[in-house]
């Protein structure tokens, strides 16, 4: 007969030391670290891109780049003036600790105050690993419709603030597709703590919430 | 030193061996069967709800949906009239063949030309795992971008037909965001007999090209 042993201890796999070692080294350098999820084309890098230039005179910040190909992203970060890292993923569906720990090493983190992460756009694996990020940002775009947050309830029970992008379409897409407070109830019935934000990165209404939400989090990078 | 032996046979996958029993049980019944791919919120859902309506007198449809949690996307389907299988897969980012065996079991077959498999939304993971299918088709909507193909080459590479939803919102995207020609342009260079079809699954426009398409292709199931 086989005896369990339990050695009351959790192994952790490769990536969870690797998370574990990037948040170490994120917070003993009380540096904020946010890791933006979304599905392909809600507006990842558009919110990025603006959030970058409007807090450019309070807040120094640095991107990774998360991407099956193409340095595309990173290319449109830098044209804001922000250093940008472009990991490519080369089929993988989502970034791993170990890409961001190399990441974080090539950026001028002295220099900065906040490091985002966008990861690849994918709705459903990058949630499932940890980066050593801070906290988690999920984006919902108004196109995208409003039972995502039933159908992919992870990544919005996990994120410390949701960004819903694209609501200068709400009109365009009707409220039948795209009821806001049914996404806000569907959301909040899965976290309680999450901040919600109803935003258009490409005519900015809504952005200033979310820039404030910013600046107080950049503060206090450990309880964001 | 050790010796490398070549035994000249592939060794399946588990997922492998699966999807060539699907495929052979498939094909020997004459039955067509379409593994659609996109993103979340692109439109599969509306657009193969659409199609069996506008259809139902011409060829018998029957759809196996996946989704990582809910049955909202079955509901919707059997408004139709269609029948309706639905996978929860409870976390995983795509569907395995194995699920789609024990679903085709569950479908009246005898009674359908055509079997769509709805796949979860996700425009990474599900490219990679065959199911047995016939052929594979992407959809892309206006709203995301023109930049998908470019970066997330895999399933536009792969696909017998790509459908571009949502193209009565070219013109609140613009086209500075959503070039329809400069998609069609870097999908062919990844894929040189796919078939490309502009469509609004809301307002119907373009849908004819796609459900001509269709009855051509459910005659030769074999060759789609």
């Amino acid at each position: 007969m086989r005896k369990k042993i339990s050695i009351g201890k959790k192994i952790l796999s490769a990536n969870e030391e690797y998370a574990l070692e990037n948040s170490l080294f994120l917070s003993e350098r009380g540096k904020l670290c946010l890791n933006m999820i979304s599905s392909p084309g809600s507006g990842k890098t558009t919110i990025l891109s603006r959030t970058i230039s409007e807090l450019k005179n309070k807040i120094r910040i640095g991107v990774i780049e998360g991407d099956i190909q193409t340095d595309l992203d990173a290319e449109k970060i830098r044209a804001t003036g922000a250093p940008a890292i472009q990991i490519n993923t080369n089929g993988a569906c989502h970034l791993s600790a170990a890409q961001i720990s190399t990441a974080l090493k090539q950026l001028p983190l002295d220099d900065l105050d906040l490091i985002f992460i966008e990861n690849v756009g994918n709705l459903v694996c990058p949630s499932a690993f940890q980066l050593g990020e801070t906290g988690k940002i999920a984006v919902l775009s108004v196109p995208e419709g409003d039972d995502k947050p039933i159908k992919y309830p992870a990544i919005f029970a996990k994120s410390k603030a949701l960004l819903i992008n694209k609501i200068d379409m709400l009109q365009t897409v009707g409220q039948a597709d795209f009821d806001i407070e049914r996404v806000k109830l569907d959301v909040r019935k899965l976290n309680k703590t999450v901040e919600i934000f109803p935003i258009s990165a490409k005519t900015g209404e809504g952005m200033c919430n979310w820039y404030d939400w910013l600046l107080r989090t950049v503060k206090t990078p450990n309880q964001p």
